[in-house]
């Protein structure tokens, strides 16, 4: 499939580009500035000039499947984390919807299931439960996929997917970038909600049950 | 009605409070703190202590419609914007919905029709903007209301109530909060939107076409 990876310049979705490379998928890195542009070309990977901030609907032209993985990030404020982790979300899923892609992957957060009880990030936790409720009713093919906290460790290739209550724990960013581009693809996973963190199982036996 | 004013300790909310003891209608001031008990004591106006960030759910025991007025206002920071604004109101809808309330009543902001055209506080209309949205498709009897700019002018009396694209202008909290009232007996203005500026039209002639 010909994959949006939203996102693409962040550090999971750095990850999740040089995955989907890999695979029998055709990424598209969806990136905002011009400058993040040769570091993608260089990988012989197409990039789609766009701003989630503005008017980004000519990245869904020719799009088949949508992994979302733009995040404002916690250097910046709140306000960018509605404009950009709830809303630019909603609005990628209702343009994902509005062209016809057929599968959209979203990578969400561990807690974003029941945010009021959080005790910290709770705003940030509230802006991807929004979201995340806006793609469960889109009627799009969706997968949302909610990791615990995030490292720079390398890949272990090893993870423990589950649904159902979370059970805390740190997964490196490189293995939730090939979960991602392995949920794309599985099934088992279309219109269901996982929570990641790093575990023992190989990512080919995921959802292998 | 029995009416619970969510807010009620706010800037508009104070001036809701007053209008609705005045009317037919029977208010019941939603306080955070016990030290704005005394307040609404004083003006024998019923009170019940509720957090909107926390549990306030026993705050809808024989409440017949909701004046949402609460704001987490400019002084703190856009975090409470998403818990305080939004999701307060996402909440208080859904509570309301599950406790048979008859009307709801929205205090909302001009410009969150388009929150992406916003030039300023794009998040925040982003957010009202979730919240209307939630509450469009709640199920509830609502009424919108999106003012323009604020401010602390005496009661004109006098108002411009429309629907359709917004007139830009301002209007003093104390109208709002008459309309707000208005609007609450109004049948014509069930499962409405409307936009209001300071204007001409006498409030007893507001939708009176």
């Amino acid at each position: 499939m010909r994959v949006l990876v939203i996102g693409a310049n962040g550090a999971v979705g750095k990850h999740v580009v040089d995955r989907l490379k890999e695979s029998d998928h055709q990424p598209v890195a969806m990136v905002r500035d011009t400058d993040q542009i040769p570091y993608f070309e260089e990988k012989n990977v197409e990039t789609v000039l766009a701003d989630l901030e503005k008017d980004f609907e000519k990245a869904f032209y020719n799009t088949e499947a949508v992994i979302f993985a733009a995040g404002s990030g916690p250097k910046t404020g709140a306000d960018k984390t509605i404009i950009i982790d709830q809303e630019g979300a909603i609005e990628a899923a209702d343009l994902a919807k509005k062209h016809g892609v057929n599968r959209f992957v979203m990578l969400s957060s561990m807690g974003a299931d029941q945010p009021k009880q959080a005790e910290q990030i709770k705003h940030y936790l509230y802006a991807k439960h929004r979201a995340d409720e806006h793609l469960k009713t889109s009627g799009l093919n969706y997968t949302i996929l909610r990791p615990g906290r995030l490292t720079d460790e390398p890949a272990s290739g090893k993870v423990n997917v589950h649904e159902g209550s979370p059970e805390r724990g740190s997964v490196p960013r490189a293995d939730v970038a090939s979960v991602l581009v392995y949920l794309l693809s599985a099934p088992r996973a279309e219109n269901k909600i996982f929570n990641l963190i790093e575990g023992s199982t190989p990512l080919s036996d995921v959802l292998a049950y």
